[in-house]
């Protein structure tokens, strides 16, 4: 069956890894029968600061609350017509690809920038006007599959269970399961290629081939096993219930089969 | 003896929770004798994108590499002149405190950009032009402390060792460690006022008078116990040493002492 998949990504030298990667991504769903729709940010010259210029109309004019504002403007139509454009294409996915250099630890000003705008108040957190009870693979974008596929300046051994920056996939958890899985989607093990300051032709086409592959599993792959809010682990929807993973603390203890995940 | 103290905040509404206690930080190390230095994120207007207009000079006009282009500005003298400004408040400092409210669990956009733009090759990372030699708690900001002070619209059980977000200084770790240790700087627990979204007079008043007491241990409390990379605990400078916290892996085996970070 087609499928639309977003393909959102943050690089501007067109011949980038990261770049290359999209490519690939728009081929390969392409020649699979799937609808390609994009976001360039730098392309679209994505304003990245969440600010006042957000709100076409104010509920309060004396005191900025961006979570106020934010629930104001997406409830009354009056958000700006580009966070619009963005919301638009994320309600027709059936699936977002997160495409970007690793920078800091962490996704580039743009692309936060385009979570701080378009993951607005009554779609992707306070959904239904009902505080935090959708949340944690429930909410706005429920229903839809996230990857990240990330380019990395460093070695892997650096980024392993034991590397000196910690594992990768804890280091994206802000990001995996804060704000994609917190807004209902289902996350998929993210997809890095390490030392992208040190690539080769060779080096090129054996990424660009285990990403061919990641993206054959975009909607079969088993996504990352964080636990749901509602499904019984959090009866308070806050804290984990003493017999859940009794002996973890921290992120580890979010996920059903922690071991897994480094 | 005097220091000097930058804060970098990254809020526009002047009565925000997060500017007010901008205004306390200044207040009371102004009172203790310390100059004060800032870098209003929004009042500046900050460029949060790091993009091609960032190279006024580049190495390679064919090919946009930010880490070659970022260490090729920064030791020709052709940045822009905004983040050579940032830079020399940077190395004027002896702490850096950022105030910013904490949105998808971590920073705001303008201060990661701030961040991306102005922790340049050469300074932040690549010091000295020795690859990796001197990252995490050595490099180009040794010397420096740094203190997050947070604004979180969630309440505290949620960010504890079994909350459902993960804990707070687990979720910031990309930060605390990769970006401000990663540098070279002495990184202080964070400082955290929960629940921003339930604001009363006598919960403000009481976050002023705990902020004021973190304030006054800025330069003497006990920074984070992240491990520092050439103490011997990392012999390659990419893994842990197999004696080093030996059952542990992921984020927590990077401090001395786990148990107190959570």
């Amino acid at each position: 069956m087609q499928k639309t998949v977003l393909l959102v990504h943050a690089h501007p030298e067109p011949t980038s890894l990261t770049r290359t990667l999209v490519e690939v991504a728009k081929t390969r769903l392409s020649q699979s029968g799937h609808r390609v729709i994009e976001s360039d940010l730098y392309g679209l010259n994505w304003k990245a600061v969440f600010d006042a210029h957000d709100f076409l109309k104010r509920e309060n004019e004396e005191r900025l609350s961006f979570i106020g504002e934010s629930g104001y403007a997406y409830a009354n139509g009056s958000q700006t017509p580009d966070v619009q454009d963005e919301q638009s294409k994320l309600r027709q996915a059936d699936a977002v690809i997160f495409h970007f250099p690793l920078w800091w630890f962490s996704f580039p000003a743009i692309l936060k920038g385009w979570v701080d705008r378009v993951f607005a108040f009554g779609l992707a957190y306070g959904y239904k006007g009902a505080g935090n009870q959708y949340r944690y693979g429930e909410g706005g974008l429920a229903g839809k599959r996230a990857l990240l596929s990330v380019t990395v300046g460093g070695p892997m051994e650096d980024y392993g269970g034991r590397g000196i920056n910690g594992s990768l996939e804890q280091i994206l958890f802000p990001i995996t399961h804060g704000t994609l899985f917190f807004s209902g989607m289902e996350v998929l093990p993210t997809f890095a290629v390490y030392d992208s300051v040190r690539m080769t032709d060779a080096r090129v086409d054996l990424a660009k081939e285990v990403w061919k592959e990641r993206i054959n599993g975009l909607f079969t792959d088993a996504p990352i096993p964080f636990r749901f809010q509602n499904n019984g682990d959090y009866p308070d929807r806050h804290q984990l219930a003493t017999d859940v993973a009794p002996k973890l603390s921290g992120n580890l203890a979010h996920l059903k089969n922690p071991d897994g995940f480094l």
